[in-house]
């Protein structure tokens, strides 16, 4: 049931179907290298969060540059990526129920599989989960930092999960995930590297309390592409799981990335949706063929590329209605034109193919692989 | 690249895998029948809008109980459709382009095809396509009746278009295409009512001028599921296009139904998400496995269902947060709940399955064969 794609390698761009999901190479590679040269011999891991890609081609490229692994959000999602060669794969969530936690553990036997826990019930399922599949799973105890989502408290709570954990057969107890995703978002840096320093000191309490109960406490993990240059600051954190980075999207461009103590590594916007303007009835108006089934719009509207005084206003299922300033020139029908999703992660989700450009011609076109992994 | 389907027929509804699309039968069927017995003996034809459900079992259910054909809104949702074998789709949209026509005229020589046109440039590209492959393109004029999007202005701007059409080579005039789309969320039946009296006035008038140059204009279509009985009552249209009514939605749930004026017809919630809370870390909160990747935002939160005092307050990408009132008690991890989408339509394409239900087993498991259909 997948679509056709949009190119094929070698086609001019012009011959790109639309609405279609285009990365610019030079921009994409330009955001792995930054990353992997900002985390090389800093002594943090990198381990890139796929559920903004859900593509292997791009996992690959991630671990070829220094990624230790990646992280992905659900089961499914991870049994893609194992399916595609890569070894080791951190389910940064909790994974609940039988079946759910059945075939978790069948991976395990496939890869190095990590999961995040904040229960005591579901760590002793996933023991026994672990058990019955002949697996090792790890396990890292979620500790809320602040974004109040899942996560056990930190401090004793978190003491207490890890010492059940720990003490659990077929289970490995692998550290604290901190992660602190309400942070990323915060405009200011300061604001960002204030949320982010709360977070670590909860993390590095929790962990020395844990640590002076007898029960070695290997790794804190966190931080997105919003803040992780202040978890790597930290000295607490000893990975770091950014995803967007290697597209980023409106929303992150919104964010600002310097401030009177720093500048932070920033990238480049490479994601983009391909449109075709389909109507323009009026002076004030146009409208494209990619609305909301194609552009997520759950952080805002996609943001039109290089045409001043014309603005995405107004999403439909299938129709992005174009307005346009008085004095300002818009788009004649059967013009293209790009847009920067508002948010990269659910928008991927709506597209079986990435189209990889280099200057006006498709160098690739990628499958989402797990596109679509909700389980 | 689909994903497993998350269930079988005839597992126990307890097997779901999750998150999962889950049909009502019951209500689904009694919908389906509603409108059908609603428009049965009208004279106005049904031609319900495919963009919702993607999915050709349910469009043969709908053909079945009397509806001429289906509206889709892309070509290649079209394609999926006359595919399976549906012979009369309807692209209520404007389609540009020289791959996208050749496409669409291709499609018109295995079935009846139709499509919306705004521009003369546009109506002598059809033609070209259509003369291209030897096959017939029926074309509406898609008229501006207040939803400002799409469609030419109706009076003289319409008839010069509709003679343009009536007079192309391998095209033949359909009639006018006058869907209101923003009067569907109107709340108050008497908006709803008011807003298509003024686009069947508009309607009436264009259709009148054109048939005074002597062009036959066999058909007006229009309506969707918010008010599809106005236009049935309007004497002007002769088709009603709605999508929503065979599963329903939080948003179209807001609208009003009766008001001193009249009762419309309506319809049960049939359409579900089916979620597993993955944890409850704090009084006040919970968290299920569904989040904005597997209901979308754009129209509202999904609204849990049978939770009293406990909402669906925060989607991020695979986490839905439930916010539980103080007092009431929320769901335990592991505990499975159903949602009531926010907006029907971008939620079907995030999934490749429907999984139909009937009491407490599964029944079917139905393709969305058209989901990610874009192009």
């Amino acid at each position: 049931m997948s679509q056709a794609p949009p190119a094929r390698a070698g086609d001019p761009i012009d011959a790109i179907d639309t609405p279609a999901l285009v990365l610019e190479l030079a921009a994409f590679e330009a955001n792995l290298e930054a990353m992997a040269a900002f985390v090389r011999g800093s002594g943090v891991r990198l381990r890139p969060h796929a559920k903004s890609h859900k593509c292997p081609e791009i996992a690959k490229r991630q671990i070829a540059l220094g990624a230790v692994g990646v992280c992905a959000q659900k089961t499914s999602e991870a049994e893609a990526f194992v399916d595609a060669g890569i070894g080791d794969v951190f389910v940064s969530n909790e994974v609940v129920g039988r079946a759910k936690l059945e075939r978790l553990a069948r991976l395990a036997r496939r890869a190095k599989v990590s999961v995040c826990c904040d229960d005591a019930a579901n760590a002793r399922d996933i023991a026994a989960a672990a058990q019955a599949a002949g697996s090792t799973v790890e396990v890292f105890v979620e500790v809320d930092v602040g974004q109040h989502r899942c996560g056990v408290a930190p401090g004793e709570p978190a003491v207490a999960l890890a010492a059940a954990i720990a003490s659990a057969p077929g289970l490995r107890f692998a550290g604290l995930h901190a992660y602190h995703g309400g942070a990323q978002h915060l405009r200011a840096v300061a604001e960002r590297r204030a949320a982010v320093a709360q977070a670590a000191a909860l993390a590095r309490d929790t962990r020395a309390r844990i640590e002076s109960r007898g029960i070695a406490c290997p790794l804190v993990t966190g931080g997105g592409t919003g803040t992780f240059a202040f978890e790597m600051a930290s000295g607490v954190y000893g990975e770091i799981q950014p995803g967007s980075y290697v597209f980023m999207d409106a929303d992150y461009n919104r964010n600002a990335w310097a401030d009177a103590g720093a500048a932070l590594p920033s990238f480049a916007q490479s994601l983009f949706v391909l449109a075709t303007v389909m109507s323009a009835p009026a002076a004030d108006r146009a409208v494209v063929d990619a609305g909301l089934k194609a552009s997520s719009v759950d952080s805002g509207m996609p943001i039109l590329v290089g045409w001043p005084g014309v603005a995405y206003a107004k999403a439909s299922d299938e129709h992005g209605v174009l307005a346009i300033a008085p004095g300002a020139r818009g788009p004649a029908p059967g013009e293209r034109v790009r847009l920067v999703p508002g948010h990269c992660d659910p928008t991927v989700n709506l597209y079986d193919w990435i189209v990889c450009v280099r200057g006006d011609r498709v160098e690739a076109v990628w499958p989402i692989t797990a596109r679509g992994a909700l389980a």
